[in-house]
């Protein structure tokens, strides 16, 4: 008897786990000529907001919100289980995985089940719900990879995401959109748009739409199906059953005395008949669910079931409404069959505002540090997953395991919550924690690398070191040391000069190269504004030491540095306090920047290879944040999320002009202008030799808030160009957007909000045209930021807010973040500025975009050696290709994959059509001995997110209203099977096997 | 295959359920040499608070409060199944009947699984958590049999409960402890005493007794092992684990950042070394739950899963400390497998204070209307049962059904938030509404056996038509009918003789008896204060047609009233206003009441056969509530909850007393005299002819509040006895216990509030004597009321409260009732004074209480047929019983039970021992040829409750410390086995099988 029901319980096993019918076909019977209401149950867990994404997971804290999604997945889990008929959406693997590595195998398997047959859909499947408007692309595509990986792994086809799912973000991004549609996704939903956009999409019932997330460069292949929510993400009012939830259950025992089944159904019928009315098809989709909801799902579900019970009983008497429980990949399913064109979008969803005066768009450039430092880390991530598969580190150590710690923390970082800087304060730190602390686990891997890679024999090379707090001259090891060696890994497949600045005491320095070549070198002081800086307390540095470094492509150069004692034995450099009515000017080759003798500040730029000169005036201002109780619109507070400024003035930082005190220090290598602009506003401007670019670093704060005003502080360039109110903003890095001031493509606008609402966010760059003049100015951020054009010829760039009351959407606080001292947090960072004819600046902008946010990372021994010595033993200079890739050629991705040998390999091209006259250029690339260490044997072109075979993939196809039919570029594949061909803006992603 | 399948699962389900290990064999391992930590997972449910019992049911209205307790069950009942080693009980059957009959027959049978293996225990099992200080005995045994029945009939005795459980009501009853032990309990726990008391017992480590809960009666009989919780009926502080609670899950991932596992741990194990000091034996108890806790059960469960984990790994370090899920009922086991000795308490846990100044003394007398109420359909329901009984209905209607909703609605109106008074308003009305309809049922049983019982030939009689309102001289059918038939039924087990006021338009009637005989009568006009009352808008009568009718044991009479146009016929009455000066008597053969011509009220009374003549002022008083806020206990407010006067001093009517308006009504069967105090406060005072007791019918309300204070009304009889502070009270209408004013028997009291710290719980009586003097003075009442002796000769009785804030103990509402005119709600009630000699006044009270609980119930009919024609047709006069039941003897149960074709009949000696020189004595009686209708065949003895044979019934025996060993009254079974001696207080439960 035993062993037979040994194999009965096997059978059962293998009937509910291997028959998988996932996919469009397990979507759930629809009834023709009847409404098909498509019930979703959902929970929307923010991956941190108000409590940590650890506390969050366990329910802890909850006397600040009632959240454990632990809870969430042991109940949906089980309520599924129970229940064929029962379907429900996950959508942050960040939880989902933490959840499953606790689970058991039983269980586990169990769970597979449920994903097989199509009850349990991961939807959107990235690390997180990322934010639109403060991240990156890189990370984008990172942080979904992450999460599409771990679905790929333990789930298989069964669990890939179909689906985008940006139901909280406030706003959405065309290039999010972009992205999607490279991950093979049918379908974006998403809850926010500005409440006018609704309105008139409503009426017009243009709720769903093909958005063209590339109509210039990439056609149809972005193009994505895109549904704008009913209510928000929630539930029709009335109808939300969760624990927390006070709407009335369905009382169905005719023996009590509140009995309501009559009364619930009649209501939501109306609430069918509403939402209907404003959508096109037999279907509509209503969410059922919300924030952290399903902590007890049978709450919600037993509920349901009911409403489904008694609305559908109707159907035998009549009533055309059929209620299921769906998911938003059926749904688009069901709308694909109904074999209607759809209308199309080409522009963005930014700024959103939810009602009058209540733009969200504080939020670009909230919380400036932590958007700062998540950009910076994205970099140093793309240097070890690099690092990690040149050295093959996936053979022999815990690298992947580090990795997945600093790819997780990046993960989390994404969330629209997070680098959007619109948690509390608690949740910032933790969100930093998390970054350093994946930068540790990495800078072990590098430290790894690197003793693969620099040794010639078996000598083991000292271990590096990092500084992190280099960007306010402070940095033990290089304070310290009398003799450092510098390695510096450049990630750009193409080989780079980087500027090098080094914190050190005292000022004579003798520099040599990897090939033992003496390098220029400069000494500039740290100025008193840096030295005031709380968190250098304890650095002795009282000079930072300058030289250009020169990096292979994909590779690192090592720099040998040694105190001397010569006095300015090679460098030279004058420095000087401005005078009074003589200008101040910076020069190198290429630009010079003239300063006014009496203001100080900054009043021409020109050009000098073109000729182009250009009235430059720079300043910085601030806004008052609107001091409102939130109560109406008109009492909307700047807050968090929200910006509005008390009156649409800027104010000065309450100085006379001429009070701006300027230091002006020049030498071979950098000519630099320190201007103090007030007690906590100052700004470095730098020219280095030989670049094409000012550089304007700017460091604000402690934003005073004695006067009890929020201030938010701006940065703005003022020229004479006839702009015409327009003014270009990129799209999380990549492709850009044009803004027309008081002017939104799709709809009349009603302005309530003169600056903030023509607010866009600039993730790296932000520029305008004078087309008569054939001129661009164009500016870089190191960071995100909000910015906008209010005048024309007028560019501004908010760097910094502090403010005194909450926005009241959620978080809680207002946003005041402080410093180590408690006083409020300075914040430095940097602006890049071109100033060119327009086809001329693509190329500028494009490359050092790329050099930006893919810098080469820095670090540091102190071994006793001189550079023969050292040279002896390890490899000074070594590069990962052989040759380089063209100038419009990124790669973008080289990482080991977790769960096998094979590599990823993104490659991008990095222009626009028309951008440039060559570089906009298709461009081929083959592998083929591209590697130095890794021999390609064969790639397999994988969707973006590298979860399927590109040939695998087929996307619904969707009618739309325009009789433009979109372009889809030629997918030119060259005889030679290692080799690819990139068209403009193009992204191929690759499985490679080693040979 | 197929049928082998079959036969597996036949078999798996057999064994789950069938192999039955309850009770205490059921009981989980614990370890000696450890302090074994029984962890009892529970829900506290009220059946109705802030939200009636069918919103906490469903979880509607959860914006009052989070509580649904369907999901409760569901969600427990899964994690049971889910994990064997887990244990939970459940307490209030009102809701878990309702739950269960929503289920499957799969999952009906998966519980009895759980009951049977001693997973699910059923904890206390009556309907509700009953209130103690404001139930009648009768309406206590009623609710829990009420309960029993269901678990027996639907699990058997694997469900019968063996544990008193009242962790919430607001003080101890002796006599619910008493009931309990006669139910066969072998524990009670509860979570509120005296702060005080509790300081003590935790000192001397007496938190756990042996509670003797009828000593001088019933002796071991109604011992009860009693334990006091540590923490209320709350968790561990901190330990809250409930999905609502805020208290730190535990975090057991290594790889997040929250690990707590070793901070809960030493936390946990700090809660368990502090309660532990305060026990005797190797065991504790912790109450791991609260209100409405386990709506989502695995997040209790999974984090005590965790607990015990973590806690008990430690034993492999050498912890002693044993973590384990159990039961109350395991733990009362262990404890008695101990073999201790136990101290012994023979008073009461009344009244609570939980803090100074805030003792929960209000609620005895809050909601008075609802309190009335809920005795007079305790009444209804008794001749209900008996009627449908005696008429056999169970064979043939659906009467069952009917009682069922009533006894239902009596049920919940019994809980500690019920009768109690400390509900929402709504929750009040909601109470009111299902006693109305349970009235309403069974006036259908009574009207179907009024079928059976009345014809003599076919005729069917005319519908039974009842007066609800005749108390505010308010009744349509004898308003309107010049003819009338008025059958009254005597719930009583002797013949009674019963006054009958009914309200008429008009002065003249003549009344003859079943037998044709005229009957005297006396009109008494309704007085304009009568008029006034809101209620009564619309009612024509401007009489009361008084008349004596006679009725026989357990039967009823019809009495015959015609409206006749002579005058003064038959009756003869004065009525004259009080002259000042002239006092005013009212006097019977037994009685005479004297009034002051001054002051026009009450100075005397003289007992006319002993000649004891008495001193005797009479009147009405106020306390001022207190208005605080609660913040601490000096602010704490007088409300539903607590009663606190502003000051200690009572508040006269603000009418000087010569203001007292009277009025005189003589006539031949009573003198009334109408005292109007005030405008809000007046009161009838009646002698009926040939009645040993003055009857007060006090008239309260509105109550103002436009001067902003609340206000407590109170009757104070002051009288020159010397009582020594002593008093005595009714225990729930049974036993009286012993009040001595500033003292508590078993520890030192620092009292705090000389009024409110000397209240006592009034169910039924109250009295004080006079040993010196040989008098005793005693007031019945006709609800619960609190009382109290604030000076010595005087007794209190507060009649109504109306008060202006919340006591801050939860119901979040002032006490502050109001009528149908939206002004302060009018209440009225009696109370029935003896004054006699010590030794003869039990005789009267005991009898008086019976017949004013089981008061005859009547109802009208008008048919146009004089007393012949109907005698000819139907029985004018019928009597249940052959004979009458000795004195001492209360018919207490009568009704058929639920299940079968069996009756439960309850058998009660109505007198303490000692109290009567006769009618204390044993008594003995026969069914054999009791009862006219039903022939006895057999006859078992049951349990109080009625859910065990008594001769199956095994308590736990435990040791006590007084060396005084408790007798046992013998159970003397008589050599005729239908036949039943009972000893004083006796209560006999039988199961009566007819033959």
């Amino acid at each position: 008897m035993g062993s037979m029901f040994a194999t009965c319980f096997l059978l059962i096993c293998f009937l509910s786990v291997g028959a998988a019918t996932c996919g469009y076909e397990s979507c759930p019977a629809v009834k023709d000529g009847m409404i098909n209401v498509h019930l979703v149950p959902h929970s929307h867990d923010d991956v941190g907001w108000l409590k940590t994404v650890d506390q969050y997971y366990y329910g802890s804290k909850d006397d600040i919100q009632s959240a454990g999604v632990q809870y969430i997945l042991d109940s949906v889990i089980q309520a599924l289980l129970k229940d064929p008929s029962k379907r429900f959406i996950y959508v942050e693997i960040a939880f989902f995985a933490r959840w499953y590595r606790e689970q058991s195998d039983s269980l586990r398997h169990q769970v597979k089940g449920l994903v097989n047959n199509g009850q349990l859909e991961f939807i959107l499947g990235g690390w997180c719900m990322n934010d639109e408007a403060s991240t990156h692309y890189n990370a984008i595509i990172d942080q979904h990879t992450l999460g599409f990986e771990f679905l790929r792994h333990n789930f298989g086809e069964c669990a890939r995401p179909r689906i985008g799912w940006q139901i909280d973000p406030f706003g959405h991004s065309r290039e999010q959109a972009s992205l999607f549609a490279q991950f093979g996704f049918d379908g974006l939903y998403f809850g926010r748009l500005d409440y006018q956009d609704k309105d008139t999409r409503e009426k017009s019932k243009t709720m769903e739409m093909v958005w063209r997330g590339s109509p210039l460069n990439l056609g149809s292949v972005a193009d994505l199906f895109t549904g704008v929510l009913y209510s928000g993400y929630g539930p029709p009012a009335g109808f939300c059953w969760d624990i927390g939830c006070s709407d009335e259950p369905i009382m169905d025992d005719y023996r009590l005395y509140d009995n309501n089944v009559d009364e619930r159904v009649a209501e939501f019928l109306k609430d069918v008949k509403d939402q209907a009315s404003h959508y096109t098809t037999n279907h509509i989709m209503m969410t059922m669910g919300s924030d952290f909801n399903y902590q007890y799902a049978d709450h919600w579900f037993k509920n349901i079931d009911k409403l489904i019970k008694y609305v559908n009983i109707l159907q035998a008497k009549g009533s055309k409404v059929n209620l299921l429980y769906s998911t938003p990949s059926c749904y688009t399913y069901n709308l694909n069959k109904a074999n209607q064109t759809w209308t199309t979008k080409d522009d963005d969803f930014f700024p959103y505002a939810h009602r009058p005066h209540s733009f969200w768009t504080g939020y670009f450039s909230s919380r400036a540090a932590l958007k700062g430092y998540t950009r910076e880390a994205n970099n140093f991530l793309q240097v070890c997953k690099q690092m990690d598969a040149l050295a093959k580190l996936g053979n022999t150590d815990n690298s992947s395991k580090n990795i997945q710690i600093f790819k997780e923390a990046l993960g989390v970082a994404q969330h629209h919550d997070a680098v959007s800087g619109t948690e509390k304060q608690a949740v910032a730190y933790d969100y930093a924690e998390r970054i350093a602390n994946g930068i540790n686990e990495c800078q072990k891997v590098v430290n790894d690398a690197y003793k693969y890679l620099l040794p010639l024999s078996s000598d083991k090379p000292p271990a590096q070191v990092y500084c992190s707090l280099r960007n306010i001259s402070r940095c033990n090891i290089t304070e310290e040391s009398k003799q450092l060696q510098v390695t510096l890994y450049n990630p750009v497949g193409r080989p780079v000069k980087s500027w090098v600045r080094i914190p050190v005491v005292g000022g004579s320095f003798s520099v040599v190269g990897p090939d033992g070549a003496a390098v220029s070198t400069q000494v500039v002081p740290v100025s008193k504004e840096t030295k005031a800086i709380p968190e250098r307390k304890g650095s002795l540095a009282d000079h930072e030491l300058v030289f250009q470094a020169s990096l292979p492509a994909l590779g690192y150069s090592t720099y040998f540095v040694q105190a001397t004692t010569q006095r300015r034995s090679n460098w030279e450099q004058k420095t000087f306090q401005r005078k009074v009515n003589t200008d101040t000017v910076l020069k190198n080759e290429f630009l010079s920047l003239t300063f006014d003798g009496n203001s100080g500040k900054l009043k021409q730029m020109v050009n000098l290879e073109t000729g182009i000169s250009l009235g430059l005036q720079q300043d910085f201002f601030y806004y008052v944040g609107y001091p409102g109780n939130n109560s109406e619109s008109e009492f909307q507070a700047s807050g968090a999320y929200v910006f509005r400024p008390s009156d649409n003035n800027t104010h000065n930082l309450n100085m006379v002009s001429t009070q701006v005190r300027s230091y002006h220090s020049q030498g071979q290598l950098v000519q630099e202008l320190l201007q103090t602009f007030g007690p906590w506003v100052s700004q470095v401007v730098r020219l280095y030799e030989g670049e094409r670019y000012a550089e304007f670093e700017w460091t604000v704060g402690p934003i005073p808030i004695s006067d009890k005003e929020g201030k938010e502080v701006i940065s703005r360039f003022s020229t004479g160009l006839n702009t015409q109110k327009t003014f270009y903003t990129d799209a999380n890095g990549r492709e850009i957007l044009e803004r027309v001031r008081d002017y939104r493509k799709t709809w009349k606008l009603n302005q309530t909000e003169e600056i903030a609402g023509n607010y866009y966010p600039v993730n790296s760059r932000i520029y305008m045209q004078d087309k008569s003049q054939d001129i661009q100015f164009t500016v870089l951020t190191d960071r995100s930021q909000g910015g906008a054009s209010i005048k024309d010829g007028d560019l501004e760039l908010m760097v910094h807010r502090r403010l005194l009351y909450d926005d009241s959407l959620g978080v809680g606080e207002p946003l005041n973040e402080t410093g180590s001292d408690g006083r409020g947090l300075i914040v430095r960072g940097k602006h890049y500025v071109f100033l060119d004819k327009i086809e001329k600046s693509a190329a500028l902008h494009r490359d050092m975009a790329l050099k930006l946010y893919m810098a080469p990372s820095v670090s540091f021994s102190n071994a006793t050696t001189k550079q023969a010595e050292w040279a002896a033993k390890f490899r000074t200079i070594w590069s990962g290709l052989n040759g380089t890739l063209p100038a419009n050629v990124h790669l973008l991705t080289l990482e080991q994959m977790a769960s096998s040998m094979d590599y990823i390999l993104r490659l991008e091209h990095i222009y626009e059509k028309n951008e440039d006259p060559v570089l906009s250029k298709p461009v081929t690339v083959s592998l083929q001995d591209l590697f130095v260490p890794l021999t390609v044997k064969s790639m397999t072109e994988l969707t973006l997110g590298a979860n399927l075979q590109l040939s695998d993939l087929h996307r619904l196809k969707w009618q739309t209203t325009d009789s433009k039919l979109l372009f889809k570029p030629k997918f030119a594949r060259q005889s030679d099977p290692l080799s690819v061909t990139l068209n403009p803006m193009e992204i191929h992603t690759f499985q490679v096997t080693l040979g």
